[in-house]
């Protein structure tokens, strides 16, 4: 089979596309024709060698599958040759989903939502385990609570905004004007350019003081150190950006506030929440720029560059489905 | 009524005792003879004017109160003359505790734990309220967890330590070694001398690098920066003490680690838990000094002094109770 595999850690020059012997399927397991993955930061935080210590090379990597059983080895029920699946690969675990097979323990592999094609199961896989982490598990967002999504174009931002609302919550979202449309087409209720407009004035603004209950940070930046400017008494911020630049959190106090750090954890026991959303017309995972896997130096490129204009994911069709593949 | 007031915010010597009006019972409210209150960092922030906006001078301070029933204004209904009663003054919503008589809302107050002397009581209305905070309704702490308790010797601390104990947890400690006696006596597994144990070491030994699920922070410092290396993944850090100087919090990523950070809020749904706990021999508060009204000034010059070797809390004595009184 093809992959595409990581000799050494690097930048996106780094990658290597070669010949790998197509792995065997053992007990309890399924053999995957991979259909399409996609690009995460995670990605290539691994390939820049962020995680060297839990990274063997050379190395497969990639964290979303979508795709179709050719064989299951002994044991396993759930799936069978022919049936559709999604799935994250075993985080630092294996083989990654940057090839034409993957092989993977059934524990960890979901059904595919039926109204995806495999380029946008692949784009939601690891982005709505973690949304699904950060706000529901973590953050405890519920029913009537307002919420602030920064970079709610982006991969994970777009997913929460889409999750959020189908809780019932009110929606901020910082975006670049340039992604407002998309943004509000989402589910936002307001949409701020972080460009032109300070979203600690907006959201005092818009709740008369109050703040927000949950913030989710997919950015960085002062982020964590503002937040209580913009929260309510027993708000939560949620990260999922490591920062090493030390934080004044002194605000932190006074707004009895709670931090949740989140770092993606493996996620089969929210890929049928996230089906049963999809199913019911609530999420709808974007992929706004598509790639061959030979592309995926180029993808990695895209996903590095600040304000790279893309919204949503970055999808890898590695099989040309047609009517079921890029759109 | 005598009254330690606070004409100015300063050092301990900007209180007075003087001469007050006894206050008036409004409907829903009680009069209350205090018999006991006692000190709390939050007591010494507000004199130094932490808090000075909302704090108009000159004013009577203090969050405890443990006595009895004076008098009922119309419309109460849950409390009669001769009750005895304890509760924390409304936080930033009039006078408080330092004075022979106190007004409250019925709202606020809760039936004294008939197995405690005023003092006692008096020594664990704000603490105790905000330990239930701290460990329960922030940091979710359940049976068959671990936790570590920083300043297990202190006002804060020594309550910690139970209600841990009474939730089925296992509790490091850390203390001076002249307190190693007493915090063990209070229920803690482990007690480690942070003068000359590092607990990061001690915990990962005692837990075979599995860290805690809890870790609670009295003292401040880089307590919130060093957490991680002891804290389990998805473990939680609550901390009662604001810090302005900036955190590197880097590895709170990598554990999916969660912050809460607690200031004080009203209690009155926390002291009939705290009650049950009393009453079922699980929580007894340590009133390690005691003084008079009159002494406030040098109760808190002993609070404000790092080291000052007094164990659980400081308490004053307004009424001398003979047999239910000062231990």
């Amino acid at each position: 089979m093809q992959a595409i595999s990581l000799p050494r850690f690097g930048g996106p020059d780094a990658f290597s596309l070669s010949e790998f012997e197509t792995p065997a399927v053992g007990a309890g397991e399924v053999l995957v024709r991979v259909h399409a993955t996609s690009i995460n930061p995670l990605d290539y935080q691994v390939r820049r060698g962020d995680y060297a210590d839990l990274v063997p090379l050379p190395a497969i990597t990639g964290h979303d599958v979508s795709g179709v059983v050719e064989a299951v080895g002994s044991g396993v029920t759930a799936f069978k040759p022919g049936d559709a699946v999604w799935y994250t690969p075993q985080i630092f675990g294996g083989p990654g989903s940057y090839a034409e097979y993957h092989v993977a323990s059934e524990a960890i592999v979901g059904h595919k939502p039926a109204g995806l094609t495999h380029l946008e199961a692949a784009s939601l896989s690891l982005v709505g385990g973690t949304v699904w982490e950060a706000l529901f598990t973590r953050a405890g967002l519920r029913l009537g609570e307002t919420i602030l999504v920064h970079g709610a174009a982006g991969g994970v931002g777009h997913v929460a905004v889409q999750a959020a609302k189908a809780t019932g919550a009110f929606v901020f979202a910082t975006a670049s004007g340039y992604d407002a449309d998309f943004v509000r087409s989402l589910g936002a209720d307001v949409v701020i350019d972080y460009r032109t407009e300070d979203y600690v004035a907006i959201v005092n603004r818009e709740t008369d003081g109050a703040g927000v209950d949950v913030i989710l940070d997919t950015i960085g930046g002062d982020t964590l150190e503002r937040s209580p400017h913009a929260l309510a008494q027993l708000g939560r911020v949620v990260s999922i950006v490591d920062i090493a630049q030390p934080q004044n959190l002194i605000e932190a106090w006074g707004r009895n506030a709670s931090y949740h750090f989140v770092f993606t954890r493996q996620n089969r026991g929210k890929l049928d929440e996230l089906a049963t959303l999809v199913a019911r017309g609530q999420l709808k995972p974007h992929v706004g720029k598509v790639y061959p896997l030979a592309g995926i130096p180029d993808a990695h490129a895209d996903l590095e560059r600040p304000r790279n204009g893309i919204r949503g994911k970055i999808g890898i069709a590695i099989v040309d489905d047609g009517a079921a593949g890029p759109r």
